[in-house]
């Protein structure tokens, strides 16, 4: 592990970029003549799961250049893309609820209220009869623990049996590991969100088993661990130290011992901390209204 | 009904001003040496409920004309005279919800999601084991539900449900019929949010009987309805026409009859519009600011 | 004078619907496919002036039903149609500021403010060299005079003889009379911005004469000025009353003695209140992004 | 240089700690009971502004660990003592403009513009005839030049030139080194903002030579530079790295080729990421309410 990801496409990176992993499946695509390049990642098995560190599901990552660069441009494409991909995930699924995870006033983090903020929500106009024809989408922005003294996961799941809706999409800021891929990423997993390694049980997980239906989670990464990037510096310094000496030492360390002693290095920034583009609002702005638009074109069919 | 207010104070002052009302006690208070005048509204039974509009139960309004100033020294007086009247509304209760109702996005109904903005909450502080001297204090500001699709009072039924405070409190923008209490009065209930005339059964009420646990509400009002003001305007207009045989018309109206009529006068306005103060913006970060302060500091007790 | 309006179309509609105003005008047109009605209003020289209450200079309203509805379809032809008429006017100048006018912090005063969030603005990528093929745009949110001190004029004024625009594009939030107006109109006027009657010299206004370059004003009416509705109410109202006797007594009222009088009606809510509808931040949150791209697209040429 | 700073504190820390430096004053004071410790760095002459890397002048810094906790009881009594000071720079001056600089949609870039939200501005109260016992007030948050396409000096002289202030206060977010101090700390500088090494003239400089009048800077640390954080982690490296032998490779690096390495390890976030705490937004919020209430009753005295 070379640091801290949500990025299904870097967990794989990791362990070797050209052989087949066991249990998990690659699929590479560019899409017609926009540059929005596609992964899907499906980990078939538990053996997947395990080598891959993500849970047994399906994970698509859309990247586009264009989406860094704020061009205006690449918002319908990679709006009907998502849309797509949204809509073969719904199929015949005909009541969903939407959680916009994250705390709306640190910027980076925004992202999910935002989405919610531009949905276009129709559960209360199908039940007053104001419209007939729509999938019934009702959302929520239920902020963050700090906020509420409430785990996310506990209060989807109170929501979810109140409502029962029959599909949970939740909408979350994610960490990569390369920061070339801030702010020009989204991820797309059938898996809902498992924080920390990914495999095993967690309470505060968000899918199917904690909520009780399934749970779709849209993923944009916006910010980067500190020790990643640490961990990245430490090649770079190595080979500015130069020494044959130094070389062999470092050798001596397995690749989490590495990550172990990057850590170690920013102990005062480690938990409480990240690393952000000061471009970050333009970024999650945009990207927000790409994913809500999308959602809302998703629900329309 | 001289036109709509969710303030029991001006409903009382509907009926008459000096005669007791059968079912209603009124007590008024000057605070010490600060300008916070409480006038405390007890309706005892179904009668005074009928006669007044207003569920059984305890209102209870401040008033401060250095609130509208946004006379800085104000906050701390009144923050202390809220803090006193939670605490004994709260009494032995260990577990509080507050929800902060209302619009974060429109001015004159952002009072709730701002309270909730600064509270200090702690139920998970406490479940880690952070802190243990304190009530268990939970928040959400739910969104309205042309953002979410879903009722608040379904919103709360299900957090309750799963979180099993012993209070709620919401905090909720107020309609006044008297522009001259915008942004200087805060109201406490105890009945908690019933839309409409207020007696009666209502699916979308917020108190004990749809949320199973006591509900305390506070309110300021920030916005005057429509009609309000053209009911207002037309004593001034009849006198201003000046002849006896007109003033003799319009006494044939009832005083329904005259809100009716207001309400037919400004019907395009009358469903979708509000009236609202200029600085209303200072108005609501103020208050909302003392509101989760006097919040604050009751939970600590 | 039928109520406080900053539309020239209805400053147009007071005088009379179908006889030529001399000095000024008015051509109509739809705009293809698209349900976008397009009013200009063109006011050639004093006389015109004095009679329709606007200086001398082109109005332009375009105005779409569907604008109101917050149907996704029209923001594309939306944008074309306004950023044509930009083009237009800016004709073969190289350097733009744009003044998002207004106060963030309430909804319907935020369209200015929301404008200037969304623009790609240029000057300095201009002077640094990273692109070059582009009209100069810088911008500002200056704020209002209760957070500055300082009077729009005043600020636009220092930052036009600093920075030397060909151009000042301002954009505001405006008040109609018709509650029907709300969130359905751009209006744009080469003659800048010019507080109250609109007439006569003001040492507020921002046109020409204040900024010392020509001066461009898109607003869009997102309130209702109090009297207004009054106003409005007091037909209906005397229809209501019926009696013959009584509407001879209003006859006597000459249209500006009735909009006097609304105005001694409303006394108290007169200077300090406005009224608007309770879905203004989703209108100003859609239009304002529709103007910012106009300005953007106008831009590239 | 250890990476970079704001702080003139901090600079003065990676000289050395204890010995006298030749034209530097450093005097330290605790306030009272309080937690406030205060470091006053005086930059006599020249020789002391190379040595120190900071203009001469006056530089404060007020530390409290409680501002760090978001203790309540740090409020006012921080507040005062900035309100101290900052009369004491203004003296007998009668006219202050303050300037919140900085990104009001990215949190630790916000709390210039959040400052200048609950500031108490005057200007146009006084000129107004309303107010008559205050000094004169006007406030603006110009934005950043990705929003304004101005570099916010040639705003500020523009207005300074217009309004004619005797004193420019500007607020502004600050780099620190040390992750301990983000949150707890403010700086008053009377020699403005001076972006990069402090020393020499600058374009994008704030201060008296730019703008016309003398120029009070007030700035809070609340990001840290990623190379910052990279060059920590180089001791904690070497010593993990255990060998005498690299030690001694890295002593052949001077503290400048340390920082230029750390630099090239972390090219590819260097220029446009940055590092801050989670609970960002809530420090911001609380410590810019602190300072505008400082400002606002210095400039009632």
């Amino acid at each position: 592990m070379r640091g801290r990801t949500d990025l299904a496409v870097e967990m794989k990176e990791d362990i070797q970029d050209d052989e087949p992993i066991t249990g998990v499946h690659v699929l590479t695509k560019n899409n017609g003549d926009t540059d929005i390049h596609e992964v899907r990642i499906i980990v078939e098995n538990e053996e997947g799961a395990m080598r891959l560190g993500k849970p047994v599901g399906t994970y698509i990552t859309l990247e586009s250049e264009h989406l860094r660069e704020h061009d205006e441009g690449i918002h319908e494409p990679m709006m009907e893309v998502l849309s797509h991909h949204l809509k073969e995930f719904i199929g015949p699924k005909r009541r969903i609820m939407v959680a916009g995870l994250g705390n709306r006033d640190v910027t980076p983090d925004a992202l999910g209220p935002y989405v919610v903020d531009h949905l276009y929500v129709t559960r209360h106009l199908l039940e007053e009869g104001i419209i007939s024809k729509s999938i019934e989408v009702s959302a929520i922005a239920p902020g963050v623990m700090a906020q509420t003294g409430m785990e996310s996961s506990v209060i989807l799941h109170a929501l979810a049996r109140e409502i029962r809706p029959d599909l949970l999409i939740v909408i979350d800021a994610l960490a990569a590991r390369e920061s070339d891929r801030l702010g020009k990423t989204i991820q797309i997993a059938d898996t809902g969100i498992i924080p920390g390694s990914g495999v095993g049980n967690h309470r505060n997980a968000i899918n199917e088993e904690t909520i009780g239906i399934p749970v779709l989670a849209i993923g944009v990464p916006t910010v980067i661990a500190v020790p990643t990037i640490v961990n990245d510096a430490m090649d770079v310094m190595v080979t500015a130290l130069g020494k044959q000496s130094t070389r062999n030492i470092l050798k001596k360390f397995s690749e989490e011992e590495r990550y172990q002693l990057a850590c170690e290095m920013v102990t005062p920034y480690l938990e409480n901390m990240f690393v952000t583009p000061k471009d970050v609002d333009e970024s999650v702005k945009r990207i927000s209204f790409t994913i809500s638009e999308a959602i809302n074109r998703a629900a329309l069919a």
